[in-house]
């Protein structure tokens, strides 16, 4: 019996369209196939005629009439693609095969899912600037890609502790999580049934699972780190990949010589992964299996295609921490392991802080890219100030765009319950959309080609009073219709030329539409002429009496 | 009668301290009185017997014993140095002030309140890179500085419209807004009792008080912009003066010429007070009298020493705008004006966008500095994207934090409703919180003197697992331990040596607190002996049976 025909675990999950959107699938012929990729898109259509396709993360759940069974798990779409295959060099990787000069179908979904040439996708991975984390064991995900020439990512962290939650709610915070768009998940459950909860969400998810092992390895000797050894390690990362995990947190850099340096720290080592290996190097005095075995793992890592997610154990907790000895210590660490993954064809990202004041995020990625050869940068957050516990979505969601702009490539979320306590379904939604909004001021501080378009087209509908487009244009149509209806709840409001904050009597974006559409009528097209129909303007207003916000009824 | 007598207005105002702090005042001699100038901090004081004294807004309604009278006002402090002190070349500006030399007791009061000198106060002043906005008609409110030298410092827009709240409402707002942090009030109420919602506004405000005259004489010609005249403008100005308004918003750059420069844009105008300038200039197709009567509106000001708050009407609506010809036209026109006010010993801040992408923040503060001889940035947000209705305190959060730190001296708030509606009492908190972490995230980077020691001493508490601390010292207390208590509501959650996320069988803190304790006791200095150190450390978790995380009993 496998863990999902276990029919005491029934779990509940949400299916069906995100409000005012509809789930469409790009075809994209595949010369290596009979049968054209399919690109899931989420489409919004307006009340203008016009519509605009969105990166839609949200899996099959979200289509109009989604057959989901969720004991039987997703489609197994890329087992062909897998199959198909041989090894480059004994590595089934796709940083193999680009450096190899393939363009596989994953590169080639990727590069319709992105807007971009499926080649440069291939060289992005070839070189290790981006990374696509898709562990041959989990045929269900759709391809996506990690690095900074592409759309800033998101991750949200999931899953069970000892006695808050059931496999049953960790299932449905993944679909959940990816409805509202996160690109990747991990699974940190602890405690019991830790196997089967991740045998569960690996089967349904549409998207990279990422995972520490640690955690497991750590379950099986009873909590004690001093007891790990390599091989319960190593038979924990065999038992994952195995699954299916994608991606896979080692805390590798963590080294004897540089837990003196957190000694002096404000908040010394957070990183769960970091305190459970510097126990380690204390309690043996020696460097960690992580790393002096990290060549095997590595060879483990390629027979799968798992990605290296190399951890910031030593990452500051606190403000005055940001940027110190330890932290970059160990970023020249996780440099020179980078480097030993890639001559075995493994993809790796690195991971980063945490908690880092404004001033300081730059630097953050340049060393970063400097150290790690330009490895895709992965960071929780950082927070920009301490100040602010039950906000941390916040602060943090200031200095992730910042840090996105720069470079990082992937964002992983932070949630109101931050430092306080455990997100339930509410604080994974918040998390989720503050770390998109995030991202997305990245996409478009760095120029993304299809960034703009989305901001364009919302803030078109709202200078046109088009308010249902632009509840569905919006991250979160539900809430941004709620909040509209708290003030103004009566159906005709949505059809309103004029919005609750000035009411009906004066509305500054009626006066720019009465000069555009004078403008478009004479067909004026330069300023001068413009200029020109400001005078004719002003003489219509003298005939309409003056008037320039007719009542409601009348300007209807 | 005074408004302040109508008994059927009965404002019910939250009073009291914050969770877990305590108002005290510092007391500061004056050389020109016998009194001490008696300072406002919030004082938080620790389970180590320590305590943190914080910048406080909230004025005498977080006293312990607050005896507040709502219909009495606030006591006059202000009042005797007002009277005490001879007009300069007629001005009774703190601008003149400064430029004359002379250290008002308003200008010691906020040096004490910021930590700095006071004659550097005078200086920043006496060049224009700060404001004082202190109308010697509102001698109720507690003298604070704005500019890039000083704290970042947060303005919450309060005030009624037509229907939806009353005048005791609003009161409530602006405590309850002050409560939070806010360091200024703007009042822009439109529709019924304007006059008398302002009056209780400014008697019972510890903080000073905007407003946007324009809208109240709009109201005074039916909503019609054409029937504006500078004569009704006048009075109105002279009205609200007379009442203790401490600075005004005046879009009197405005020009004609630069309204057809909004017309190709993708949300036009978006500011109501230009358009509502925008509406007269085309009506009339000539300048505006605010621009052509600014020196006569200046000779108004500096009688009651109003600050100027110059406005962006054409402030960009959406990304798309940001940056535009519109938008920099207009800022040059409020240099220029910058320097006529100056010349007449009024002080100035330059108000700005909006809604702009990360990568195009810094060219405003980098014009505004130039263009307005560094006059005081306002902006509000701005807005990273636009694509998050019911986020938009989130994505404007990113935008005010990254706009401050590069020098923006005050930041107007946008509340979870921006966009869709009017904002409600916990709108208007969230809104608060949000723009005082934007605000304390810019002070970090800007290496303000005493912004680091609050993060210090919340990560201190944090990393010692003082949760009480930790509560009392968060911008939002009560959120905080909320938070915390939807997971481990038990009473001895607050002492235990763990958080919720990890439970009692790992956590990462502890083992540094093992580092350092172990470090501490035996006098290690240097790396090098805490090295030693951890050899010895080794051998202790040996003999302790290689446990790290002891149960929570053994460990209390």
């Amino acid at each position: 019996m496998t863990a999902l025909d276990d029919r005491s675990v029934q779990p509940t999950v949400t299916t069906g369209p995100v409000m005012g959107s509809q789930k469409v699938y790009h075809e994209v012929s595949d010369p290596d196939s009979a049968r054209p990729l399919r690109v899931p898109q989420r489409r919004v259509a307006l009340d203008n005629g016009s519509h605009i396709d969105l990166y839609d993360t949200s899996g099959p759940y979200t289509e109009s009439s989604a057959d989901v069974d969720v004991h039987a798990g997703l489609a197994r779409t890329r087992e062909p693609w897998i199959r198909d295959r041989e090894p480059v060099n004994g590595a089934v990787t796709q940083m193999a095969y680009a450096k190899a000069g393939v363009i596989t179908p994953e590169m080639r979904y990727i590069a319709a899912r992105e807007g971009m040439d499926p080649d440069f996708v291939r060289s992005e991975v070839a070189i290790g600037r981006a990374v696509i984390p898709v562990n041959r064991c989990h045929p269900e995900s759709e391809p996506m890609i990690i690095g900074k020439s592409f759309l800033v990512k998101v991750n949200a962290n999931i899953g069970n502790s000892a006695v808050t939650s059931s496999v049953a709610e960790e299932v449905e915070k993944m679909v959940w999580a990816t409805r509202w768009g996160s690109d990747t998940i991990m699974d940190l459950s602890t405690g019991k049934r830790i196997h089967e909860t991740r045998e569960w969400i690996i089967r349904n998810s549409p998207v990279p699972v990422g995972t520490v092992p640690i955690y497991q390895a750590l379950e099986k000797v009873d909590g004690d780190p001093a007891r790990l050894t390599w091989e319960i390690y190593r038979d924990t990362v065999i038992e994952q990949a195995e699954q299916g995990v994608d991606y896979m947190t080692v805390h590798a850099g963590v080294l004897l010589r540089y837990v003196p340096l957190t000694a002096r720290r404000v908040t010394g080592i957070v990183s769960r992964g970091g305190s459970i290996m510097a126990a380690w190097c204390l309690a043996h005095h020696q460097e960690s299996f992580l790393y002096t075995r990290f060549e095997e793992l590595c060879e483990i890592f390629r027979r799968y295609d798992i990605t290296f997610s190399l951890g910031d154990g030593l990452r500051p907790g606190s403000i005055a921490d940001a940027n110190d000895e330890a932290q970059f210590a160990e970023l020249r660490t996780l440099g020179e392991l980078t480097h030993i993954a890639r001559a075995h064809d493994v993809q790796v990202m690195i991971e980063g802080p945490g908690h880092v004041p404004l001033h300081k995020i730059a630097e953050n990625v340049r060393l970063e890219e400097e150290l790690c050869g330009e490895a895709p940068f992965y960071t929780l957050g950082p927070l920009a100030t301490d100040i602010a516990p039950g906000y941390d979505h916040i602060t943090s969601a200031i200095g992730a765009a910042q840090i996105a702009w720069h470079g990082t490539a992937m964002l992983c979320y932070v949630t109101p319950k931050e430092h306080l306590g455990l997100p339930n379904r509410d604080d994974v939604k918040t998390g989720v959309i503050t770390y998109k909004l995030a991202a997305h001021s990245a996409d478009l501080a760095k120029g993304h080609p299809r960034a703009q378009e989305w901001d364009d087209t919302l803030s078109t509908a709202r200078f046109e009073f088009r308010w249902q487009d632009q509840f569905h244009l919006a991250l979160d149509p539900e809430t941004a219709q709620s909040f509209h209806d708290e003030t103004l709840p009566a159906e005709p409001a949505k059809t309103a030329h004029f919005c609750s904050m000035c009411g009906p009597k004066f509305c500054s974006m009626k006066i720019t539409q009465d000069v555009r559409r004078y403008a478009e009528e004479n067909g004026l097209s330069t300023v001068a002429a413009i200029d020109q129909g400001m005078r004719d303007k002003s003489a219509e207003f003298a005939e309409h009496g003056q008037r320039v916000y007719l009542p409601m009824a009348e300007s209807e």
